[in-house]
């Protein structure tokens, strides 16, 4: 890869627009070395890593704002954490940039990071640059736990609640608006294309997580998590009309008759919980997420017989996982 | 990206070729789960990370054999880990596959990184795949230090010794005899193209670690790395002679009377380590690098007079910063 006049240095773009994501953390060096001291020393608590990548036009369009491609990089892999009970403590960035990437895109990106990084508080502790013809970026996520908690996603029981957070769907939808491929209005379009464009994690993952048996995130719509994580071992059965859909959702599929709910079950992105946890714990968890606003359903329960059984007919012989690699 | 008919899965992936590297480590979930537990928890040892990647016609080319690939993506890493005095603990690997990577060329690479992992002791924690249409390895390093040990890359005092191990320039030339840009004959093709192409971390750092004042291993050339550790606030007095360059590098240079010896003060990709270190500590550090068979040179001091200074002249005013960035 050769230098363009245009290309900015590993130097400028560390010093002006990532140095001031470190939040003066001394394990950082305030990024003058190669590596980094991970500042964290505790007999009460372990630490917890995730890393997840995303590209243009894959996961993101080339012109899409950087702070929605901030938003969703930090989404993915906050998701992740909370989704293994812990809270973030701090991340590495990979950046992989292709020439046309500007100063007003740096700094719009890292502007939104930083944000980002006060809201939930956490810190950057170092990364990598490096030039591409596309545009991607990977994230390496560490988030602290109680030791003794180990949040799995296949552990659980005959009878366990499965419950779920948030609404799904809003994501996909919100892409497919994009997409021009369904009809909206003004106000549903804007709704809908911010679910899309700045997805949010879901933060109950670690106040629930020494009342629950298993949680995973949906990043790849709620058939094909709820698949991996019965693993060929358990069934569930799902009530259908109370998987969640918000109002706005329900407006849309009055408005398009040949996009149905099926269409959702395989949605990507929205960050809502899949939570299974025994029945004597689901006033607990109620209550805890009545108390954080965060919306949380009862959408069925663990059975013996394996796969994924509806209460009333569902056509969705025709879902497939999504799947981000293929 | 659309998925092709001769894509592998994910899944296939994971378990065929990734799970052999997680050496049952319980923190793993066997990649069942999104995340991982990083199972370290030590009152005498902090952790240590750093992350790299290496892309497609900039850190090698498309078809460079797998191993050569697995061997450049953990140097480049392991050489930070024991840069910063630490020994390799784990690691997560990020991976960007454009269709043409096939089941032959994953066993190849998962042997050969399983093969490393065995010879440094280290596991595989984790990871994440994206399809991409080239190829880039992003790998995260999770290495552990005394807790009372810090290594910093630029804090030293004047007159500390400057100490370099291996020899420079190898790579390069290796990468100038590949490109046909220099003459050589069988022996020494063979010699230094597995120089270029299966590059090895110097594992000294972690052995000395005591002993020295600042350290950094070589990835940007020797000039490149030691103005980067001089910051502009101190110098270095440089004995040319004592600069370490290998009988066979010799022979190159006399081969080729174009090809000057200035031309490997920059050269990147040795993974030698500079070490500066009071001179008090010279002999135990010289000691404990022939104790392991280390090739260890005394280069030069740290002066007051900012810049670098050669003991006789060399021609380096069109040195510059080997800079993988641009």
């Amino acid at each position: 890869m050769k230098s363009t006049k245009n290309s900015l240095s590993e130097k400028l773009i560390i010093n002006k627009y990532l140095k001031k994501l470190n939040f003066k953390n001394k394990g950082t060096f305030d990024f003058e070395n190669d590596g980094a001291y991970l500042g964290f020393n505790s007999k009460h608590y372990k630490l917890t890593v995730t890393t997840d990548s995303i590209s243009e036009n894959i996961d993101f369009f080339s012109d899409d704002d950087p702070k929605s491609i901030a938003q969703k990089i930090t989404t993915v892999n906050l998701s992740d954490i909370f989704a293994m009970g812990a809270s973030p403590h701090s991340y590495l960035l990979n950046l992989h940039l292709p020439n046309h990437i500007n100063e007003n895109w740096l700094n719009s990106f890292s502007n939104q990071l930083k944000k980002i990084q006060i809201k939930y508080g956490f810190y950057l502790l170092g990364g990598d640059l490096s030039k591409s013809n596309k545009l991607i970026v990977s994230s390496t996520f560490f988030g602290s736990i109680k030791r003794k908690l180990e949040i799995f996603q296949n552990k659980f029981n005959y009878n366990d609640d499965i419950l779920i957070t948030g609404n799904i769907g809003e994501s996909k939808i919100g892409l497919e608006i994009l997409k021009k491929k369904i009809s909206s209005n003004i106000n549903l379009n804007q709704y809908f294309i911010k679910k899309y464009l700045y997805p949010i994690p879901c933060k109950l993952g670690p106040l629930i997580a020494k009342h629950i048996n298993s949680m995973k995130d949906i990043s790849d719509g709620l058939i094909g998590d709820l698949t991996d994580m019965l693993n060929n071992k358990y069934g569930a059965l799902i009530n259908v009309n109370k998987i969640p859909f918000s109002t706005n959702t329900k407006k849309i599929l009055d408005m398009n008759y040949n996009f149905k709910l099926e269409n959702l079950l395989n949605a990507g992105d929205d960050y809502c919980l899949i939570i299974i946890s025994n029945q004597k714990n689901r006033n607990k968890i109620l209550s805890i997420a009545k108390n954080n606003n965060v919306k949380i359903s009862l959408i069925g329960k663990i059975i013996r017989e394996k796969g994924i059984h509806f209460d009333s007919h569902l056509d969705i012989k025709n879902i497939k996982k999504f799947d981000h690699f293929s």
